[in-house]
C-alpha cells in the first residue's frame, strides 16, 4: 500500500468539496497553493468557467484531471427525455476530453418520474450506457459507473453495488470501468471481494474518499471529513491497492452545516491533513 | 397471490406506526375499532401496560401478533456489554413468549461505540444471536433476523441484505429465520432470488410494510403510508408468497412529521385503505 503520510501529489480535489465557496479558478489556485497533485471538476462549475479556458489552468497549473462529475441520469419516462440523457451526456464526454479527465464520473439515474420499476429503470441504465459507447471509445473517454449507495436508488441511482456495476461492465465490455466511492459501499459485505474482482479486469478507474457520519443528518448533505466517521478507509484503500489501482485519492465532501460554511483553505488544508492521516 | 382488497384480518398494527399517539392499550381497542386482526407491540409500549395485561387483552381482542419489536442490538465495546445485551434479549424472548409472539423481531445492531469494524460487529451479531438460540429454542420463539437498510449500518443494523440474513440462519439453524420489511430491501438486487431462498428453507417469519418517499427528508423518521412512495410492494409481496409466506402484513411507519401527526384512528383507517390497495 502506498505511503501517503507526507503526500499530496496523489490527492485530488472534487470541487463539490467547497462547491459553496470557491469557483472552478479558485479550485485550481487553492490546489496550487496546497500541493494538491488532482482536481475533479463538477460539470456545473465547469461552464461557469467554460472548458477550454479551465483546460489551460489546469495545464498551466500541472493538475491531474481524476475525473469529470457528472454524466449519467439515463432513466426517463419518454423515448424523448431519455434521447436528451444521451445527448447531454455526449456533452459531458467531450467536456472531459477537452480539459484531459482521466474518466468521466457516471451517476447513472434513479426511476423516472412516476415509475415503480427498478428493474425497468436498471436496463434503461445499462442501455444509455451502451448508447453512450460509440461516442466515448471514439473520444478515448472511459466512463466510470460509480455505484451509489441504496438510499439514492429511488432518485440519483439504482445501481447501488460494486457487483451491479463489475456485471455491467462485464456486459457492456471495453471503455467502462467502475469508480469506488467509500461513502457508497463502505456497509456492503461483498466489497472485497467486488474490489477484487473490478482490479482483476483492470476497470478501477476512480477511488473516492469521505465519511460515514454518526449520526446523518441528511441524507445528501451530511458527509463528513475522512476520520471523523466509522469507516475504515485505509482498510479499502488496501483493497483497491492490492487489486492494481494505482491513481489518486478523490475528496468529495457534501457537507452543508459544517464543511461548506468553513473557510476553503481551511477546508483544503484539513483534507491534506486527512489525506496523510486517515486515509 | 392472496386477495387483500376486502381484508382487514391479514393486516397487523406495528405501534410504531401511532406511537406518538396511543397507549398499546389504545392499539388494542384501536385494531378491533377497525378489524385489523394483527398487532406487532414494541417493548416499550409493552412494559407501560405490563405483559401480564397486554396478553390478556389481546387475547380478549383476538389478535395474532406478527412479531415482538424488538430483540438485537448485540455489539457492544466490551465482554460486560455484550453479557448485558444477551441477558435482554432473553428478557425479550420471555416478553415474546408472554404475549404469543409469532416471532421475536431482532435488529441486530450496529457498530460499537468507537468501532470502525463492521465485520467485527457482524461476527458479535453471529455470536450473540448463537448464545440467544439455547434460551429461545428452549421457550419456543423463533427470532427473525430483520435486515436493516444499509443506511442504518453504523448505528442500528450491519446485516443490512437478506442474503446476509439467509447466510446467517445458514450458520445457526434451526429456530431463526427472516423478517422482510420492503423499506430496506426494496432497492436490493438480489431481492426475489433471496426471498425465494429463504422461502425454500420455511424461514421467511414477518413481511412489515411502509413506503419510500422521495424526497425522503429525515433517514429514520420519514416513512410513506403504503402507495404514497416508489415501492412495489405488491410485486415484493408477491415474491414472497410464492415463497410460500402466508402470515400478516405488518404495518410499521416511523413517520414523525406526518402520521405521528394525525389522529390515529385516520391513521388506522388508512393503513387498512391502503392494505386493501397498495399492498
Amino acid at each position: 500500500m502506498r505511503d501517503f503520510s507526507g503526500d499530496t501529489a496523489l490527492i485530488s480535489l472534487n470541487t463539490a468539496t467547497v462547491q459553496a465557496q470557491w469557483t472552478l479558478e479558485q479550485c485550481i489556485e487553492g490546489c496550487a497553493r496546497h500541493g494538491i497533485g488532482g482536481i475533479a471538476p463538477w460539470r456545473d462549475k465547469l461552464a461557469e468557467c467554460g472548458a477550454g479556458r479551465a483546460a489551460a489552468m489546469i495545464r498551466d497549473a500541472g493538475l491531474r484531471v481524476s475525473g469529470l462529475c457528472r454524466g449519467g441520469m439515463f432513466p426517463a419516462a419518454t423515448p424523448a427525455g431519455r434521447q436528451a440523457a444521451l445527448d447531454d451526456n455526449r456533452r459531458a464526454v467531450d467536456d472531459a476530453a477537452a480539459i484531459g479527465a482521466e474518466c468521466l464520473i457516471l451517476v447513472v439515474g434513479g426511476l423516472p418520474e412516476g415509475s415503480k420499476n427498478i428493474a425497468g429503470a436498471r436496463a434503461q441504465v445499462r442501455d444509455g450506457i451502451a448508447a453512450l459507447l460509440e461516442h466515448s471509445r471514439a473520444a478515448g473517454m472511459p466512463l466510470a459507473i460509480e455505484p451509489l449507495h441504496p438510499m439514492y436508488a429511488a432518485d440519483r441511482a439504482c445501481v447501488n453495488t460494486l457487483k451491479q456495476a463489475n456485471d455491467l461492465c462485464d456486459a457492456l465490455g471495453s471503455g467502462v470501468g467502475v469508480a469506488v466511492d467509500v461513502y457508497h459501499v463502505w456497509w456492503d459485505p461483498d466489497l472485497e471481494a467486488e474490489i477484487a474482482r473490478a482490479g482483476a479486469a483492470s476497470r478501477i478507474l476512480g477511488f473516492h474518499v469521505c465519511d460515514w457520519l454518526v449520526p446523518t443528518t441528511d441524507l445528501l448533505l451530511d458527509r463528513g471529513m475522512m476520520g471523523d466517521g466509522v469507516i475504515d478507509i485505509p482498510k479499502i484503500r488496501g483493497w483497491v491497492e492490492a487489486a492494481g489501482y494505482d491513481g489518486a485519492s478523490e475528496v468529495e465532501i457534501f457537507s452543508k452545516d459544517n464543511w461548506w460554511r468553513r473557510d476553503a483553505d481551511e477546508v483544503l488544508a484539513t483534507c491534506v491533513q486527512r489525506h496523510q492521516t486517515a486515509v
